[in-house]
């Protein structure tokens, strides 16, 4: 795996998915930052997300509502910091929407496009402020949960 | 007091400092944002700023050390969040540079001028995210501080 774009990667704090995506760098950015699109996708099925709102520029909200099978939601509630268009877009949740620190959070977001021909390799890197949170994020299912979302945005995408 | 620019203010959980600053924007911008001018002014009197970082970027750093007579020091470590020059500047020690979340850190400061004949109105407030952080900060001496240290500016932009 290769780091991706102006993001240096540290093993110990960080961690990161890749995945090929046979779209544009145009139509997956519309996949991240659309709740229409976002909400196709960005839950590991069966899971869905059942709400979601985006305020597309640095201090604005990114909220989304993961959904269970079983009905149990989890409300995420995160801030934008950087939006570049077709290629970069960084949250983080350890920052409310206009920048008030959270009174939880734990990781920030760095999420980075990059043509690859007529496909697109889509890169997520999650930032943590030590290795407990890190491992944490492992034992969370961090893999299957974003690797699985990366794979649903692969199955998705092309159909947009 | 007007909240400034783009600003809302939760009286519960913000503080507010502002001054009338008998310079341009534009010198006033420079006196916060480049080192050798920062240091003139940004620590309360009879203190010193003996160190000062500042990569003036969206994730960039913004690291201060504040020296008290005694010889202690604090070291102050920030990332900027947004940067629009002459206007707003926005940094927090809730994340680390590049966004990584800080081990600790309490507080995202908001800076805005807004000219004002052939002055600057400096307002600067400070998001906490609780009222106990706020009230903390207002003990650490919040007022004293961030005013004093705004009422250095007001007597060095003069001479810059």
């Amino acid at each position: 795996m290769s780091a991706p774009q102006h993001q240096e990667l540290d093993p110990k704090l960080d961690l990161m998915v890749e995945r090929i995506v046979r779209v544009s760098p145009e139509r997956a950015w519309a996949a991240w930052t659309e709740p229409e699109h976002l909400r196709q996708w960005y839950a590991p099925s069966p899971g869905v997300i059942s709400d979601c709102e985006i305020d597309l520029r640095p201090g604005g909200v990114f909220r989304f509502v993961p959904r269970q099978p079983d009905g149990v939601e989890h409300h995420v509630l995160c801030c934008y910091l950087e939006v570049v268009p077709y290629r970069r877009l960084v949250w983080t949740d350890a920052l409310l929407p206009g920048y008030r620190p959270a009174p939880t959070g734990f990781f920030t977001a760095v999420m980075t496009l990059e043509p690859q021909g007529e496909s697109t390799l889509c890169t997520t890197v999650a930032l943590h402020r030590n290795e407990a949170d890190r491992n944490n994020h492992v034992e969370m299912g961090f893999y299957d949960g974003w690797g699985t979302v990366l794979d649903q945005l692969g199955a998705y995408a092309p159909s947009m």
